[in-house]
């Protein structure tokens, strides 16, 4: 294998904790190693993003493919301090959002969509769940497209998704009218380190061949959970360090924190916002 | 500029009908090239794609970041000739799906998450529209994820949404249970034929400063139906091509064809199917 190849191979055994091969030939390797290699960042170096880069970005983001061509997506940057105070300030658990270098917020938009059937009078005949299902997808699109631009340019990321934890003020924020909704917010700077990648659940359980099964489940979340307590005991190593001391006795696995974490409920009223922003999701 | 930096400029403003700068010394300019110039393909080389770079563009994709690390993503890679020849059935008006090298639907998975609640005895306090929400947005990561990754190694892609239009027969080809939906398919091959850039809305309609601001969609929509008029016009010229001839007088535009397409009710059963597989969406 060349280097690139073992990169890719080496990044992605250590997320999926299981051989991928990388076949002989495959083009574009430095970019599928940046893929491989993603990771949230929250920690910036001291180096402004300027704003002709980030809207070079979003331009190539807004470049996604779109559900029937219909366009829902915006990006709203927030440059204004004030405003990024007030947005901070929804989420103080993320003092990363006021620090980033670039601040931007990833919106659905179902409102162009529907001016074009009442500039021509037409009814509006569209109005259930796949209208605002295709929205957020096309926002998931783009964001997930700004994210491998941002990072082609040498910056990282961290998705904000908690935001709509407080969508209602957020929306204030950002006077988001009727019919436009955000996804997530997204942090993006030149990141402060390196870092090594996160553990995934195994591709038994992710990547499924002519029919989903998921018979072995339990065991594949069972092994999950050993293997991510395992990158958590050594976090900060190097990608090279040796393997790791053995898993604490005691200690959450990923299951105990996400069970944990959703022990409560957690946006119960996004349908009401989502409702109130003019959307019918029978 | 440098050759790189003028090719992204011009991709852009082919797309965006505007001047998008390329700050001098943007890092990644071939892959923000690749980002800029991605367009949807139907029709393949000879050239088989192989399973094993499948399934490292799999796993790349599911690399992707995933709201609360919950990892409510899957992909279903359907090699099967006679599932195949199903799910083909159900677009007939695509036949592209059936040619296509690799065949991909990616779903949201909102089952694991349930699991992890139900192998410890405690309840699920999440049922609402968030709980379908965020594996529905997790799903598209992965999808956009998996095209940038496969553009990187030199494939082409077309998304298949419309095959939610039979969401019930594909689920049952695929056999995806209690809450786990497709949220498109997805063809990939290595590309028969290079392709420009389609049109898009204008940065001024999708890309926004501080605040959410369309005072002028009208004026926007009434650009981009032009635009996209004439890019109609001379599809299939090469990129150099000199400027289009004049737009027909009459021809539909943009927004008569979105008008056109979405006059009767689409996927109106979208949700009822959503609710069928357990999702509560208040």
């Amino acid at each position: 294998m060349t280097d690139a190849a073992s990169a890719v191979a080496g990044a992605l055994a250590r997320r999926f904790g299981e051989t991928v091969n990388v076949p002989p030939s495959t083009a574009g390797l430095d970019e599928l190693l940046r893929i491989a290699t993603h990771v949230t960042h929250r920690r910036w170096a001291d180096r402004p993003v300027p704003d002709d880069l980030v809207r070079l970005l979003a331009a190539c983001a807004l470049s996604a493919p779109s559900k029937s061509d219909l366009q829902q997506a915006d990006i709203v940057q927030v440059r204004d301090p004030a405003r990024l105070d007030a947005i901070a300030a929804l989420v103080p658990q993320m003092p990363w959002v006021r620090g980033a270098p670039a601040f931007l917020v990833f919106c659905g938009d179902g409102r162009r969509f529907r001016r074009i059937f009442a500039r021509r009078g037409q009814p509006f005949v569209n109005e259930h769940l796949d209208a605002f299902f295709n929205p957020a997808v096309d926002a998931a699109l783009v964001l997930m497209n700004f994210i491998r631009a941002a990072e082609a340019a040498g910056l990282a990321c961290c998705p904000i998704s908690v935001l709509r934890d407080r969508a209602t003020e957020l929306s204030a924020i950002l006077e988001l009218p009727e019919h436009v909704f955000p996804v997530a917010g997204l942090c993006a700077g030149y990141p402060a380190a390196a870092l090594s990648v996160n553990p995934r659940l195994s591709l038994k359980a992710s990547f499924h061949i002519d029919r989903f099964d998921d018979e072995d489940t339990d065991a594949l979340l069972d092994e999950f959970d050993e293997r991510w307590a395992l990158a958590r005991a050594q976090r900060g190593g190097p990608a090279s360090a040796p393997p790791p001391a053995p898993v604490p006795a005691v200690g959450p696995r990923w299951s105990d924190e996400k069970a944990k974490q959703y022990s409560v409920a957690q946006r119960a009223d996004w349908g009401a916002f989502v409702r109130a922003k003019g959307f019918g999701l029978d």
